[in-house]
């Protein structure tokens, strides 16, 4: 299978889809089945101690799983999170941008599955790992 | 085993130390090994369409559970979310606030477990459903 | 909704599809959109020190909320199980079955999504907890 | 870190803890943080159609991760599964043996977290992924 959207298209779409969020992912890399996304830290994603909060790990291993199964399908925005599983294993380091390497482990016609592995930027110890099925809405018959 | 803080005392707990997110959370029962807390639901909870984002729905689930095992324990900050385990089931009400039943299956000496019933106010049907693990640290030995 | 099979048509079921395992489970109710199982244990089903294994309980999970389907959607033997998420909290008490109580919190067209609560016979502390969704297969148009 | 058991020391500590199942499984191979196992598929693991069970996966990835954290801290029978997040994605292939990669990706004093990635042999579609948290007993202080 090869890409229908690379990494400057899914960035457009995010911006155009979810501007409340857009800004705080960058993505890095595009591939078959693979995405890798950063979490540009700022002060709302951080809880006291400077630590990022675990709803923010959680969207950034969710938007990652999503982009990864948009660069395949195409830009449906559509697709919904129907189950979500994370291990939140360290502390992140403070003050260091949080990196997601998600890939999908299934693409079906109704379920995509993928699992996504979080790190601070510029260490390579996993903080969090997600495993996260989106349902994909029936193509329209026209 | 008997309450160590009332609704009072949690919702005060939460202003002092989460004062980024306290404002989001409404703290409706305590009772022992259980807990209701509302999101008041707001602009940036939103996705397009006017429905809750999933980080929300995750967020409130974390504190809830969160505030089950303080209730139990004390005011100690340093209890970590060590997994969530997250079913969406429906979208959520538009302009409705999210309301989380919060129960506690185990607290033990060093992990807690509980789940987590999401609905809209007003609804009876379940958005979504969450398992959560705590790890609470030791006491300190005097 | 109504029920399209109750207890002993679910049982008949069961020795008929799953022969080499439907020994091991004794369906004691059935309602609505929920059922209850016991697992009843045996010498395979136990690990060192007679407690019972966890691919034990993740069956006795498992074949609960799969029943408690079928008795929403009638005899089709073609739903998988996707997604389990399940946390063991206590060990089970030796020499004892163990019941499950299974709920469906959705039960969509495509998923149906449960949650099951395991606990040891005679005992209400809880030993396991599991979130199991289904994907349930298109009907076939005739 | 270093290898605490190799293949051969946890295949025969798996003989004598858990002589009910050692048989079903192979031990593949053994490196720092990571092992591959084998489940010897054999009529008892098989539902309808010759596919493998639901359990039958479960208990491979938790007997992988399992060893792989005995291969890190030595032959101590006490650790115990305390959570596991499993998707079933494709099925196995009839009549061939299921092979499970397992990592750990945290190493802590009370918890261990890894994933395990299980497969059809000769075939590189994963047919299971799971994260699994192992609770380590104390060292007991002499």
């Amino acid at each position: 299978m090869q890409l229908q959207m690379d990494a400057t298209e899914l960035s457009a779409f995010l911006a155009a889809e979810f501007p409340q969020v857009a800004h705080d992912f960058r993505i890095i890399d595009v591939a078959p089945m693979r995405v890798s996304v950063a979490l540009r830290v700022q002060d709302h994603h951080l809880r006291p101690g400077g630590t990022v909060s675990g709803p923010s790990m959680f969207a950034l291993a969710d938007v990652s799983i999503y982009l990864a199964v948009l660069a395949m399908i195409g830009p449906q925005g559509l697709a919904v999170t129907t189950n979500c599983a994370i291990d939140f294993m360290r502390k992140p380091a403070a003050g260091a941008d949080l990196i997601c390497v998600a890939r999908l482990l299934k693409l079906g016609r109704v379920l995509a599955v993928g699992d996504a592995l979080i790190h601070s930027e510029g260490l390579s110890d996993p903080v969090a790992r997600a495993g996260i099925t989106y349902s994909i809405p029936p193509k329209p018959m026209i």
